[in-house]
């Protein structure tokens, strides 16, 4: 038993003192003055104490082509956790060619069980569509597997007549597909004429993905989920102002159930990152791409004002020694992804929070409730209220420090945020009752994480 | 000591099953599984318990001209908690000419002080700017009068010199300027016009302000306040599509610290109230007046999207029988003013999460918390976390009735509601630790209301 | 010599009185009081002189499928000059698959020579890009061929890759591409749906095309032609408010070089037509379909405030009698297209100018000026300007009357507007400088007709 | 006899090759080769011709408390001639407490008459509101004085009453109301507050007169506008982003009869210039000031997108020596306005057309047609139709100079745009027939100008 005495609890819209018990993984009450003989007491004194935050949206143990990423579900939700994230859900990746959509599920059922630290969910992801698969999708349903993935770009895209048919299924059964939501015809297009005119270096990533490339495909996308009776749609990594834009526009059409995702990076960095020296602007390649200072100003504004629902990673981490560096001459050679599941929690507080962006009452709500809501994991995950999981994250708003690579526990052997001054300064996590890490120490155990069967949206 | 239990607890973000326990006027913990031996079992399953309703727009005991409302303290906040609401903060009615700020708020202490059967708290009524009135603020904020209310119309219309100067000494103090929001000069003009031709039918109390009148000076008003520094500034009972445009510009263009009301009627009902038979038009007689469907659905959405932050009453009550029917050959001799303290939350429970034109959290953030954390009354009131008043309201929402005037407790003799099929029904309520009302029966007691000293906002 | 005296000439942005003169097939002079002893005077007392309407949507002579349209190139010319259209730029049909772009033109200029009797021009139509095509654009362009039509749907449609491949060519030519947008896989889902299902009532062809349909075409290749460097585009046949709120969203940020066109039919009627008696409605199956009322009243507005440049006709005419009636059993069977060239200006003269929705000067803006502008016909055609071809129009306002099939002289044996109450008669048509119609008569010949060589846009 | 060969004519909607005769002060005839032994040949090879410009908003011989604009109704309007304006609208300055409307016009007659070298005609101005100024309304109208200005601010600020009668009667009488737009006690507060804070230095004349107070009654006279019916309105001088989201605003609720008018120095110039040195600052003080970089880019954006009607000048000149520098200490004591009525045409054909920011049809529009045609002088003026009055504007697209204080020939002693580079340069001017300016000398005839008796709005 555990008793959180003294501390600011901190949910998406309250702020109050109180204590909080913590009984067999669980909450048991909120209260003042709690007491118990046998509880550990943890002092909050001037710190925030708040849910374990959720990322959903990182990639562990990725295949990609020829490129693995280097974090597995152990050192990824290590790096996780203490960054006080507490639940992950992660995205699987594509499998062999028609392969059946539980196949990698199974597969990463075998890759996270007895490694992660940090519960964690599947995306499942549609790599084609036909009447087996629309099945599966709702057997797994059943299973916790309640939202799944496409892509409208890569070499298992869908094309329009599968998205809609993934989309009135997910319609029927209430599950939520996410996108990738990018014009594959466009970046094939730009990235052949930059190739074929030796325009290799790391900026022309950012340049055969431009704004309009996802934005069109965004428009597209939530379209089609409109033809589907508004089906469940949830746009990942948005970047841009005009994505964001398509999103305004839909909603302002009267169009239901559409939810936003942006990550950390694409709120504190711009394309001037590819232009590092040291060919460093390697480490920034990532698709979608970062953008401009608009695009970036215009994300806040999103953040702001309740156009976008959550702030995920999109976490996909590989080292920049022999990795990243493949790209060193040619950008398409380059691994597409970097770390950040790490970072987000005390990136997001210190810009977002401390700098006065947004209230730690919306800070939560991004990083903690709302994409627990969505995804089906509340009321266990992304709320302090009894009977949810006891995944408690206390930050200490007084200290300030310079990040660098070596405070962080990833394999990756960078940080896309090397050197910012971060304000507030994660204190303790808890997970699952048991305190993980504290004065910078990790106490977790490999495989403590437990697979999230999530549930459905109600209809 | 109270437990309830078994009940959905709802807040403004949240819904989930806990038990709440109460102890010494206060909510002291919440929990699953709560027990003490000595604790009276409120059963709440299958009901919803939440926050005790917040209603800051109530007109008691208001002597208007020679009019005056036929609810005192006592009989409006008998009618208010057994609707369902603990709290209301009053706007005190005009002085006379040149009176100290002070004057009205010491009578209406008078008024309220051992009548009230809920808690209160007073809107301060500005109706001549200068240093004394300026500095007035000052001290008023001190001993919890954190808002003042100004007119754009009526006899103590400020001019906008006068608006300026309050806003700019609002945002230094962090006090809130409540604006009923009206052109005057339109009013009179259009008035005078219908009255000169003869034209006195209860529909010209409508026509003579119309929509432009009340987005005129709603965006006048928003303008000044963006001069003063983006001063605190919240505009009461908006009633149209325009007006509410207004906000939505100011809002665009970045400007802060704006917050909008609606008000239960103007969601409910139109103008074609104004051609029932009887003269019970006249019962309907408010300003600003009813409206076209096109307005009641332009707010619902604003409700909706978020642009809307209160729903309140502007409770004001005149009896039909003597009071409203003065207007029966003249609009203009009717008592401006319609009660709604005892309908609003079952009203809005029923048409709006019912019918489910809004979530139940959406409902307790607009008529329980957002009210109480904008005017200052939160955390005290508006929520259920430890160490919050003990206000709650439990709802069963499985039974349906016909509302009928018989049904409610305040003086007056009529309901705007009359008839109309509610779906919902308020099962108990506790104010400050005691249950006052159960099973249709009121068990509150003259006087046990106390003021509320409120808070100014941080800056 | 023709002198046209004592009429109101009116141009796309003036009205004023003054006499024109007509030498050699051209506007030699505007003028006061023009007198030439060896002219033919017509006395245009009353009436407004306008310039030769241009349609630059028709389908004369189609091959589609099995079926072909009635009118050729005489029958609808005849139609279209008797309705006070002086010029038409014509929609060549697709060619066999793989055929050179020239293939279709060439075939185009027999069909049109030896018939036509007033001036017409050819879009050239892109069945698949590779740089053949490519090179054809630029070697037709200089042969006037200065836009291409591409569709988004039908067996001939582009992908996104190829679409952005013309649009970066036509970019650098200054051609414009005139855009088929409705989205193909929601049709053919939504059709094989509806068959599937027996739903094969007329109502089921325009429930296939629904209005997301439309949008997410237009939204698409709106974005691609951003990507092409604001590539020259027209969408041809806009007929919803989403298909148009992609295009002032598009213009909100900043994109130059759209054009958008809408039609007679969608401006007048709504999808209940589909369930005329009689099987009427088949009457009414074209692509995309007639739709709802919002739709209708949001195309006005589009043509009131300046987002719609063009209302053109897409006339492209089927016998009920033999052709349409294919579709009785099954709205698949019925060929999609109507007739219009005939009934365009009188309609929207009628509609739009005599009902006070737009002024006589955006009227001849839409139908006349800007067409001819956008597709480098002007200043020959579309103008009264000195040196202009003298196609010129002469309406009577002061006539009201009926229409009915017998009074419009093409093929087709009947119109969509039957017993539609027109205000507005067309007195004259004069075309390159011979009066062709008067007094509900025909003077012109057969054979008359030239093809116009088309400007392309300045850069 | 005059006739112009060989240039290119422009209209607001077209540009083509005629040639003009001009006989009796009127404009003939339009065509190609004119030919006439009698006439004088004006060769217009490589030159735009175009009408001669309206400028709608003068103050000439302006008495304004103590200060007298410098500039006569003679070397006014040669300064407005020599560059390109061939008629004025002149707003008349304040009468005599009380005076009859009437009695200022008759004032303004005399200063014109005999003195002015182009045609003018007269706003009448509103200083109070009665029957008797309202029966006058009507009778001035009849005798061509069809507009008449309201003022915001100044001695002689109208209340909402009184404006709203105005606009009533306009409405009526089919006469437009221009409005000087600015919240009169937000200009005072913020002007006393800098003054009683000692600070007086020319910026502060911008900064007390914010873009929210020009917004605010922006806002609010439109309302007043839209409740009498839709009135006639045209608000002077437009000065800022927000200012101009007013009228976006107003348009997009459906607001008919609004017109907005912005001047060259507000497209050219920002608030930096009030910080040159050696007082050179005190030149640019007029009401309202110059703005923010984003103030420009949102009016060019309003002069492209059809959101501004008219560039005007606001001309009412002072000398910078011993009347401009009265402000040298003290803000408040410099006379507001500045020359323009010269430098308009020039400028914004360099700035616009040349920078390719707008198309000179547009610029036509803008500074010819569409001022006359609001203001009832079309189609006499602002138009290049036979039976037009005959002032025509030679431009010579080719020659560039720089333009200084001596190139221009009205009295004042400096222009604001002293230095800027001009591409393109007036080469002739017609006034009535004659040609009055021509290789950069004046034949025009002091008294010529004639007052312009204009005509009201057709209802």
């Amino acid at each position: 038993m555990i008793i959180i005495k003294n501390g600011t609890i901190v949910t998406e819209s309250e702020s109050y003192f109180s204590d909080i018990m913590i009984e067999n993984n669980i909450i048991s009450c909120i209260g003042a003055n709690l007491f118990n003989d046998n509880a550990e007491i943890i002092d909050a004194s001037g710190m925030y104490v708040i849910p374990g935050a959720v990322d959903v949206h990182t990639h562990m143990d990725l295949q990609a082509g020829n490129n693995r990423s280097i974090d597995d579900f152990y050192t990824g939700t290590v790096a996780a956790v203490c960054g006080g994230t507490t639940s992950i859900v992660d995205h699987v990746a594509f499998g062999p060619r028609n392969c059946a959509l539980r196949h990698q599920i199974d597969k990463y059922h075998e890759l996270a069980n007895g490694k992660a630290v940090i519960d964690y969910g599947f995306h499942g992801v549609i790599q084609h569509v036909n009447d087996e698969v629309l099945s599966e999708m709702e057997s797994l349903a059943k299973e916790g597997i309640s939202s799944f993935k496409i892509y409208m770009t890569y070499d298992f895209k869908l094309d329009d007549a599968s998205i809609l048919k993934v989309l009135k299924k997910a319609k029927e059964l209430g599950v939520i597909i996410a996108v990738h939501a990018e014009n594959n015809d466009v970046i094939n297009d730009l990235r052949e004429n930059y190739v074929s005119n030796g325009l290799l270096e790391t900026i022309y990533h950012a340049k055969s993905r431009p704004d309009h490339c996802e934005a069109e495909a965004i428009s597209r996308v939530l379209h089609l989920a409109a033809l589907a009776g508004d089906a469940p749609i949830y746009i990942v990594h948005i970047s841009t102002e005009k994505g964001l834009d398509e999103i305004k526009k839909a909603r302002a059409q009267g169009q239901k159930n559409i939810f936003a995702e942006t990550c950390t990076q694409y709120l504190t960095m711009t394309d001037e990152k590819y232009f590092e020296p040291g060919n460093n602007g390697l480490k920034y390649v990532m698709s979608p791409p970062l953008r401009q200072k608009s695009d970036v100003d215009a994300l806040w504004k999103g953040v702001q004002d309740g156009e976008i629902d959550v702030i995920a990673t999109d976490h996909c981490s590989f080292n920049f020694k022999g990795d990243k560096e493949k790209g060193i001459n040619d950008f398409t050679k380059c691994p597409n992804g970097a770390p950040g599941v790490a970072e987000r929690l005390m990136v997001i507080f210190s810009e977002g929070v401390m700098e006065k962006k947004i209230s730690i009452n919306r800070c939560i709500e991004l990083l903690c409730t709302k994409p627990a809501k969505i995804y089906g994991l509340y009321p266990k995950k992304g709320s302090l209220n009894p009977k949810s999981d006891a995944d408690v994250t206390i930050i200490n708003p007084n200290l300030e420090y310079t990040l660098t690579r070596s405070m962080l526990r990833g394999a990756v052997d960078y940080t896309c945020f090397e050197g910012i001054e971060l304000k507030g300064k994660i204190d303790t996590v808890i997970q699952n009752g048991k305190v993980v890490y504290k004065n910078d120490d990790f106490f977790g155990k490999k495989g403590d994480g437990k697979f999230i069967k999530r549930r459905v949206m109600e209809q």
